[in-house]
């Protein structure tokens, strides 16, 4: 998702330096105009604002807290700004680090996936304080149709949770109602047009089970980074003492669902596991 | 809800007769020209069609093969229609005694609640013959704005089913989502603000989930009609050999709700159980 995203700001006029660990996923943008940096740091260095959006936690600490991450460039940025979807308490303890720097630190995962990137029609969740969010509204405007101040660092995270939350019982039900009607002799499409327009009526009924009807499994939102999400929300809700039996379930399913050898496939793939 | 159902015939035009267990429930239908019945019997005898919708299966089997019931009238009627949410087996009995005795059988539960029988724009999940179904489409054209043929006798009542899965793992996420906001410190109304317009969204948190945050748990649809869903929901599932385990934690969860004295609570009471 990085790659348009960076496009967008590129195309309104924004000097970039770009880094990704693999370089020929940059090469549009350095036709575009971007400028390769050999590191995060290097890329960060002296910037008004520095933009990551990676895999993994481990890959967000690495890019800001790490050897050559930008909070260890030669001079330092003004702002950093992750839309990973990662943990609240790293971004929390990033934002902490950064400030000891005097470097201002901002969460902002998004949704909306590859088309969302595409399209500039993101929704941003953002966790900053108020004064820095200002500050970079206007480039999350170029990003985003849906930019959303959660509260201070990490509260952009934990909105991203809540949306995982929402997204995995959503998906749950799509596969298990889909399962019944099947088992019960019904056709499934007939059954959504019955279905999807009223009360039963959600984005994963109206795009992914049509999808999951066809066996169409292709993604979307790979399983393998929902699981990521789905083990940070635990995680969190665990450390704030939460019993939500319905995100358990869902991170055991899809954890199971990787195992089998799907995560690579999208979070509707969860019908095969049914 | 049968109350502005009835009206509806009766705007157009039909003939009507009416039985209510409690008959002041009917004045308003008497007061516009529905004519009184003592017994589901004697409002049959006779009719082209006959159309109930009471509230639990035993009322379904009571209302049209009870000793009073339409089955028994000394005229038979032409098609009966429950439309309750009820047993697929029952549906499917019903019908075999229907056609036993000469009597179309129809099934043809309901969604859109209270606010979609006044409107007319319910979703309607018809299990029919297709001769059947042609017959009295008319009648539920002036009834809903979805009316959709899902197979024969029951076949209207798992698609019901399979909406109640839909409509229970969402009201699951919901009330996950807003606990883990609500423990993160974030504000419940700016992240529905983020999350609503995305892959998270649904009708649920379109709807309910503004009168969650505000503690407003007037039905809507009440809890211990939901349970009855529910459970039956789970018998037919557990019948045809399925493992639906975001459904059953969903029953288990709508039962202790429930047995916590909340049964005439909208459904998205589900928040105070958590």
């Amino acid at each position: 998702m990085g790659e348009p995203m960076a496009g967008h700001l590129l195309a309104a006029g924004h000097d970039l330096r770009v880094y990704s660990r693999t370089r020929s996923r940059a090469s549009r943008l350095l036709d575009a105009g971007a400028v390769w940096a050999d590191a995060p740091a290097d890329a960060a260095c002296g910037a008004d604002v520095v933009i990551s959006i990676v895999g993994f936690p481990e890959d967000v600490e690495e890019v800001h807290l790490g050897r050559r991450g930008t909070l260890r460039a030669d001079e330092l940025p003004s702002v950093i700004i992750d839309m990973t979807t990662s943990r609240p308490s790293l971004a929390a303890r990033i934002a902490d680090e950064a400030r000891a720097r005097g470097v201002e630190a901002v969460d902002a995962p998004v949704s909306g996936g590859d088309v969302g990137a595409r399209n500039a029609a993101l929704s941003i969740m953002v966790g900053a304080e108020p004064n820095v969010f200002d500050r970079v509204l206007p480039l999350f405007e170029l990003l985003g149709q849906t930019v959303v101040l959660q509260g201070g660092p990490g509260a952009g995270q934990h909105c991203k949770m809540v949306n995982q939350i929402l997204v995995a019982a959503s998906m749950i039900g799509a596969v298990e109602g889909l399962r019944y009607a099947d088992a019960a002799g019904l056709d499934g499409a007939t059954v959504l047009a019955s279905v999807s327009a009223g009360a039963a009526g959600s984005w994963t009924i109206t795009n992914l089970a049509p999808r999951i009807l066809k066996g169409d499994f292709a993604p979307g939102f790979f399983v393998e980074h929902f699981v990521k999400d789905l083990r940070i929300a635990m995680e969190e809700a665990d450390a704030m003492g939460l019993d939500l039996p319905g995100l358990s379930l869902a991170k055991q399913a899809y954890e199971r669902l990787c195992e089998a050898g799907h995560g690579q496939a999208g979070t509707h793939a969860l019908a095969v596991a049914y």
